[in-house]
């Protein structure tokens, strides 16, 4: 197994027949020619692209499987923040070494995470690189034929801002696998590492909350920028001022037991890598909010409000002098 | 310029607006959201994702308006393969540093390809990487409600085989830009060495061509892995044998003052880098793909025949007993 090539990986990993994952009804021709070929519809085609790169989106000797888990939730989480359900995908793979026990391992959590979310493989890329990476292209339909989605340009003045789940824990879980504080800076328990470490393993993007928000929400984006910095793309592309009350924000309970509040509020406002939805809403749409939050059992939160004007405000007496940066990758 | 972050970067080179490349048509919603939109179509879509990597697919220090070309060409390349043109693509780009003058001499020739060959680029991801790679990944809709595409595992008994253009360029510019021959093994005169370079940069799709060529052929498939490789790839899915008459093989001008006649074949058999189509059809064909072939001003060579049986037969009294490997990234 020592000299798989290209092709063998492929028929052997990623064609995915042998995990009982039946070829999608709208795949006509799957991985194994130069392209693959999806079935029509009248509702417009959605796509987007993310890439993860070994040492820059995940640590070293990250486990195949959760960069697989991790690759996949990231991507969803786009589709999440269009209120728009994937169903097909491309991968471009670059790997070191042709490792068999790991392409197994990646591949098999591939499959469970695709067959979990109703996506099929259609084709891709697998390449020798001195870096390891995961570049996937999730394509999906529209609901409708107008090719209604959430959009960042879409928050109108007066709307609620809102945002689901907790945030602060991309931050908080890179710094638990990076073993980058001392345990004086920051005791934190056993469950709550466990729980902050998942999530970076898997994100749970907010798919199904995300489609229902589609009838409800403005404007919406998911937070891998660090909420800041993803307010600031709504902001800019609405051409409205965001203003959020910093002592409204959900922090994941993780953070509590840091000893230093400015680190949890780095975290919290520009960590990134939390994969919740960053939404606006007409303020006659919460009730309809809270609703859809109680069924999908996904937490959200009020935290300020749209108003005439640019860019992104801070409120609240230990938060508004608070130094920020998004996350840059440059 | 220093210190682009993603979001500047994405804006000022890769929303193509200041190129005077008119968003297209079946552009919904562009560069700048979670993801694009795409308008519908009646036709099935086809997709392909093809990956470059610095070191890899091409030399280091490559010129960075030679890597947006040969990133093009070569996923181009795919669709000349299926009969189909490509209309949008995503991109994700991944760099060791954000370094404006390469991204400004990058950008400018995407744009130019994109502009030639019409496709709109509508999304992707820019990440730093410590290597350099772009994975691209194109959209297009068949002809016809059916999805009618050329495809690898259609050859028929008795079908014709045939190549477009010349064959071993790929390998041999290779060894130009990597220096890998003394001059009295290999006197290559300027001029081809001029053109091999030149197919090394920007490869040209056989597109227009291959897109004429779905009336005409049963199978196709581009040369990126060899000619044996991928006339392999059609045996396989086709469950044929493809058999091909070596003497026949139209062998690139600048290969041919190489001293040794072995190298020769091992470039053209196996060296993959071509870009051009092999493809089959029934012999009652050939006097419309001869037209063809002049219409588009692209020779195109007999090589063999498709008969029952499995995988490629070289024959040629030079030619039958030549070890070859296909071209392994692993």
């Amino acid at each position: 197994m020592a000299d798989l090539s290209e092709f063998d990986i492929i028929k052997q990993y990623f064609s995915f027949s042998h995990y009982g994952h039946q070829p999608s009804e709208n795949v006509l021709l799957g991985v194994g020619d130069d392209a693959a070929i999806l079935s029509s519809s009248k509702n417009p085609l959605v796509v987007a692209t993310d890439t993860l790169i070994e040492g820059v989106h995940f640590p070293n000797n990250f486990l195949p499987q959760h960069i697989a888990s991790r690759a996949l939730g990231v991507n969803v989480s786009d589709f999440a923040a269009m209120g728009v359900k994937p169903t097909a995908m491309t991968m471009a793979l670059s790997l070191p070494a042709s490792d068999s026990q790991w392409l197994a391992d990646f591949s098999r959590s591939l499959a469970q995470q695709c067959e979990y979310y109703g996506i099929a493989l259609v084709g891709g890329d697998t390449t020798k690189s001195p870096c390891l990476s995961v570049s996937l292209t999730l394509l999906g339909n529209t609901y409708d034929e107008g090719g209604s989605t959430l959009r960042r340009s879409a928050a109108q003045d007066g709307d609620d801002i809102w945002v689901t789940g907790s945030l602060g824990k991309g931050a908080a879980a890179l710094a638990l696998l990076t073993d980058t504080f001392s345990r004086e800076e920051w005791p934190c328990n056993q469950t709550a590492k466990e729980n902050l470490i998942a999530s970076f393993y898997a994100p749970q993007p907010r798919l199904d909350f995300g489609i229902e928000l589609l009838a409800l929400a403005n404007a919406a984006i998911d937070i891998s920028d660090g909420l800041l910095a993803d307010a600031q793309h709504i902001a800019e592309q609405s051409q409205s001022q965001l203003s959020i009350i910093g002592d409204t924000l959900p922090l994941h309970s993780g953070l509590l037991s840091h000893t230093d509040p400015d680190k949890i509020k780095q975290w919290a406002l520009s960590g990134g890598d939390d994969y919740e939805l960053l939404f606006t809403a007409a303020p006659s749409r919460a009730e309809a909010i809270v609703a859809l939050s109680d069924k999908h059992q996904l937490p959200c939160q009020k935290i300020g409000a749209v108003k005439s004007g640019r860019g992104v405000k801070l409120l609240g007496r230990d938060w508004s002098g608070f130094e920020v940066d998004g996350y840059r990758h440059f």
